[in-house]
């Protein structure tokens, strides 16, 4: 068996390198860097683990006994044929990104109450235009569905706006985070969505919450309710949720993930009117407290792996994270 | 003596208008409203006290015992021939904008730090654009200049992003707010700015605060440092800002406020880069909490009127606030 352990993280610095390199070498294996999939494929055939993003090397990786992907939501790597061997632990790093999507969420939640798009557009022609009604977080309802890492983050920056109820929505009905006022059982959510002035979708990709959002429960929502979605795209019907917009049974929307993506140039999304599009990148590498976070769990997860200790955040393939 | 009360205010619903109708008939006198401060000036001659905004009506009171104003900066009352009763108590509309305010300056902040308005115009022009380097309120250091109502309202929902550091700035050296992390005095401020990341100017428009944030300050600030300047135009020096900003000795800004307001047209300040512009909106009437607030504190002080008590919020119009 080879000791070879594959590093694919074009963001790493040197000290990232260097710290991976010297733990592995400390515990008899030896770490290989790559900037890309492509340049690291070769290498997979015979690694014994693995950092990096990307089915095509778990599928390459034929003798891996573990992946760490540098991705929270790891829905990727469930299809057939996306492990090549299966017995293969797989972790991801829920908990790296986190604070990066709560701050976009944050961000884009306060764009819609304030029009700040509207706003923009008119500074941009250097308009001194005033006046549109604005809102505010505070004494508003906020409904968060999806109460992991993600939502946990997002709602205690959301508590400190002070709104008037701040509920989470999950499977059990309980909560580690204690920003939320009240936890709702998902089957019970269509209760609240009457209520719910701004809609925060930060559900990961599994088959049970494709279109969680769906036409029927877009229609219970008041036509004053915003809807952001950073989660994953298809748990959001992004037809229903145009049409909804168009119509004016929604005031706003911000996606940041999309049922297909990159949004395709001809998709009719872009000229949707009220919704505010961001590529994906609510929660990528680049913030340094991210990318230190992500090298942080996947270097725990070294000495765990090296000491043959239980790995942390091991995914659960069947629930899907 | 008249038993006039004048209120120009054209935000208020019917209910507004009838509860201080009310008020102001159970203590004897008659609240008579306005759209417009044109309207209202030929009942300003003998009105006993009014509720709005503007030293055009404080220079046709002759008789005002007191006039609240709607905003909660009051430097347009304090020039030379502003109030025609030199007896008139002077209350502003101080606590009711900062919540609004806090939350445009939270949304601006993470607008700079995350690039949004490079990832905006990108989308405008369907572009999947993706990679640039953003940053994180966690683990900045923050800097806000002014820790009265709007800068701690402001210092609240920082506190939850959680940034290393939460620095206040004022004359006392003591703040009401607890979110600071420390309250540095306004003497001392040179030694902090050459650690902060975001810094916040939310201070007051008087005499004392004219360029606060100068030439020699603004070069105190690491180039990577953003600005955001929430309180009063003239409290920074926009051409020094500018001129920052173009040379890369700055990161990013973003100004609400101005030392000339509208922003003329021919202003190169629309053409500055790494500049975020909103026309004065970050505190405006049209948010319902703001609105609520605002009358609110105006019948309170209408109450304490008819009472005889003293009034609260009563400028001092040496200090200017």
């Amino acid at each position: 068996m080879s000791n070879k352990i594959v590093i694919v993280n074009p963001a790493l610095t040197a000290d990232h390198r260097e710290r991976i390199a010297y733990l592995a070498r400390k515990g008899g294996y030896e770490a290989v860097f790559y900037e890309t999939n492509q340049e690291a494929l070769p290498a997979m055939e015979d690694a014994v683990a693995a950092y990096g993003l990307g089915a095509d090397l778990t599928a390459a990786g034929k003798q891996l006994a573990w992946f760490h992907s540098m991705s929270a939501g790891v829905d990727g790597y469930l299809q057939e044929g996306a492990i090549a061997n299966p017995g293969m632990l797989l972790t991801s790093s829920s908990g790296a990104y986190g604070v990066t999507l709560a701050e976009h969420t944050l961000m884009v939640t306060l764009e819609l109450l304030r029009r700040q798009p509207e706003y923009e557009q008119a500074v941009a022609q250097k308009k001194w235009l005033r006046g549109l009604k604005q809102r505010t977080i505070k004494d508003s309802t906020v409904t968060i569905v999806g109460t992991g890492d993600l939502g946990g983050e997002i709602a205690k920056r959301f508590a400190a706006f002070e709104p008037e109820h701040l509920f989470g929505v999950n499977r059990s009905g309980l909560a580690r985070s204690r920003a939320f006022t009240r936890i709702v059982k998902q089957e019970k959510v269509d209760r609240i969505l009457p209520d719910t002035d701004i809609l925060v979708m930060a559900l990961p990709g599994t088959s049970e919450t494709y279109h969680f959002l769906n036409r029927e429960r877009l229609a219970l929502l008041p036509d004053s309710a915003i809807v952001v979605n950073v989660g994953r795209g298809n748990a959001v019907d992004q037809d229903a949720l145009a049409q909804a917009l168009k119509d004016g049974k929604l005031s706003a929307a911000a996606l940041d993930v999309f049922e297909k993506e990159p949004l395709p140039a001809d998709d009719p999304l872009w000229d949707c009117p009220n919704l505010l599009i961001t590529p994906h990148i609510a929660g990528d590498l680049t913030a340094p407290y991210t990318l230190e976070k992500n090298v942080e769990l996947f270097c725990d997860n070294l000495c765990r792996f090296i000491n043959g200790q239980p790995l942390e955040r091991i995914v659960d393939r069947r629930r899907g994270y």
